[in-house]
């Protein structure tokens, strides 16, 4: 029976049909000289799309392996790094560090809510010294929680401090404006299956000139996640060991895609689709989860209605609309469901979402009229979208929800 | 241009068109009901292949990263181990455990020799008591030089030593008989782009009661590659992190296709393949580089003829004719190549190759009639797969080329 799916997950994230026809072309050798151009034209490629001249390096693994590489690759056994955390990635990248014997001192933030750069400030300052942690672990784009965390602040006060800087944005970059060089970022990761709209299966990895020298003195065990080796490896165009080759080719061609739309455009994209999306749930009085102010451009979180639980809610999109969104995480679990706009998403996309949503909604005994999300996601898109008035003075355009504000 | 190619390396191998489509499905949510019931298929159809009823474990990686899987969960720092290599990947299993810290003796056997079981049992006889040797690592079919090691005559002097017994089965299982339970292997690893037909990116890990064990006393350092989280996560029928959703479902084709033919014809398959492109190669003048007696079913390796580097052999073979072979790895590059027939390999296409490479050796002035290696692999496959003769008495084809020898 035909019954397509409306992935709406923050990753995998929906892939396009070319990308798909793409990762089944023919098997390749991995060690010939196409495989070395399709290598050599994604690292420059992506070092394009997140604004750096230092390198890239690809992984055969899923971000949670390129999470591990960041820190295999930087850090030694007890050494102090302090991670700031707001969600289930945040604590993640903690669990890592602790896994190799690094003494990882967490800071936690509730749920929900942003790492505030005065609290990222003040932890730091707590750390000056010899004796003070010699890196900071944070997460770009929580997806748990569906918090973007304002990293272009937070860079400057850990450029000032001098430690390393190390980045979850496996859910941001490629979405969300990312500058690695220019924002002083030593280690950042990504994946395919995220804002790229590729297959899972590969982890993006940058690595600064200081993370190098810091690479030459970490002495955490390392091989398969090696990032010298894959270095290496690459002044040959090959990788240490076979690659996920059909990812590889998939990443090339929805790389191709997103330079044709251009980084700026996508990222407004996500903005504004974000923003659609907000309005369409507020609409139905679903109250988001997030703190409006830093909500995700990727993932949505939204509470589910009171004595629901939201696996029910999911579970009803999935199996009568066949519209697939992601739970809470962790502690979360039953009581947010989170909605992904993250990569090649288009307004239909969101309009096909929240015609399956107010039919589960009604389905849940909520009172919902037909199309009441989809006019409030669309009334807000037009107005994130439309060019600004050319009134010399504000208008009450320019308010709260106006897109200048997001 | 339409150029197809003949992929005929050892790995990643030629994939079949059925299994690329599948590759190329939509995308599908990894914590979400289809993942989970292919999961859990996956999981029992590698457990009949591979003859387990322990555990099977994906991992999104490749084969290298199930090595250090292998290693990193049943080791502990500083422990005695015993690595017997007779190649690159022998060598590389040993540079995995050194690199985590393990105490790993290598015991060097000539490449292209094969593994001798009496040399084992002497290396294993010095490691008695309790200052011994706490696993023996082995490397079933050495890729690098076409030997397939006779994994069963050395795990019954493993398993009489009671050591752990760790098994890089990468370019093995799946073509050449591999018993894990009956043989003893407490820990076995493989990879989707070998003889399973699949594209790269997942490894295949087994663990025995026994390796659990080792794996509650096992103090490396690892997170990604944490084989008891992979193992939680399986009981929810999903993986700690997001595996490589499109490998996975092609694997599940592949493996369907696989169960079609059955394992004892894919086995017998690999052997006449592997019989009719030695007596091939032969016929023009190429020397084989490993033993006979112990020649791989999934790989040959050959000699470049005198004066003949054998790189250029490789890339008239590409550029003029579209046929990829593999060369020599580390001390063999330019002296050896290496010809695949692993995995969905016919006939017909190791004449083909045939075809390619007598070209080859005419370009590279070598005496060489148009058929004269296609007509040697073709009567050598008729030998082989030809049924046994009726005569009650043994005939002159009971000699060194008939198949029961092999």
């Amino acid at each position: 029976m035909y019954r397509p799916q409306n992935l709406r997950i923050p990753g995998p994230t929906f892939v396009p049909q070319s990308v798909l026809a793409a990762s089944a072309r023919p098997m390749i050798n991995h060690r010939g000289p196409e495989f070395a151009s399709l290598l050599a034209g994604l690292t420059r490629a992506l070092q394009d799309f997140l604004r750096t001249q230092g390198d890239v390096l690809l992984l055969t693994a899923s971000g949670t392996g390129g999470l591990e590489a960041a820190i295999v690759n930087t850090l030694s056994k007890g050494d102090k790094v302090l991670v700031f955390s707001n969600g289930a990635f945040g604590e993640r990248f903690h669990q890592v560090a602790k896994a190799y014997g690094v003494d990882a001192r967490r800071v936690d933030v509730t749920w929900g809510r942003v790492l505030d750069p005065d609290l990222v400030r003040d932890e730091i300052a707590k750390e000056k010294g010899k004796d003070g942690a010699k890196a900071i672990l944070i997460t770009h784009n929580e997806t748990s929680t569906g918090v973007l965390n304002p990293l272009e602040e937070i860079s400057e006060i850990v450029r000032e401090s001098g430690k390393l800087f190390l980045v979850d944005s496996v859910s941001g970059a490629g979405a969300v404006e990312t500058e690695v060089d220019e924002w002083g970022i030593d280690v950042l990761v990504t994946g395919s299956q995220k804002a790229w709209g590729a297959p899972p299966g590969v982890a993006i990895v940058t690595m600064s000139p200081r993370a190098w020298k810091a690479y030459d003195r970490s002495d955490l065990p390392k091989f398969y996640l090696d990032l010298q080796q894959a270095k290496a490896s690459l002044e040959k165009a090959q990788t240490p060991s076979t690659p996920a080759v059909s990812i590889f080719i998939a990443l090339q061609e929805s790389l191709k895609l997103m330079a044709e739309e251009g980084i700026e455009a996508i990222c407004q994209r996500h903005r504004d689709l974000a923003f659609a999306t907000r309005r369409g749930l507020q609409a139905i009085n679903l109250q988001l989860f997030a703190e409006e102010a830093h909500a995700s451009p990727t993932v949505t979180s939204f509470r589910s209605p009171t004595r629901v639980d939201s696996r029910n809610l999911i579970r009803i999109l999935r199996e009568s609309h066949d519209t697939i969104i992601a739970g809470g995480q962790g502690r979360l679990e039953g009581q947010i469901a989170r909605v992904g706009h993250m990569g090649f998403v288009t307004l239909q996309d969101m309009v096909a979402f929240f015609s399956a949503l107010e039919l589960t909604m009604r389905e849940l005994h909520q009172t919902v009229e037909p199309g009441q999300a989809i006019s409030a996601c669309l009334r807000a898109y037009d107005e994130a979208t439309q060019p600004p008035p050319k009134a010399p003075r504000a208008t009450a355009r320019s308010g709260a929800l106006a897109p200048t504000r997001r």
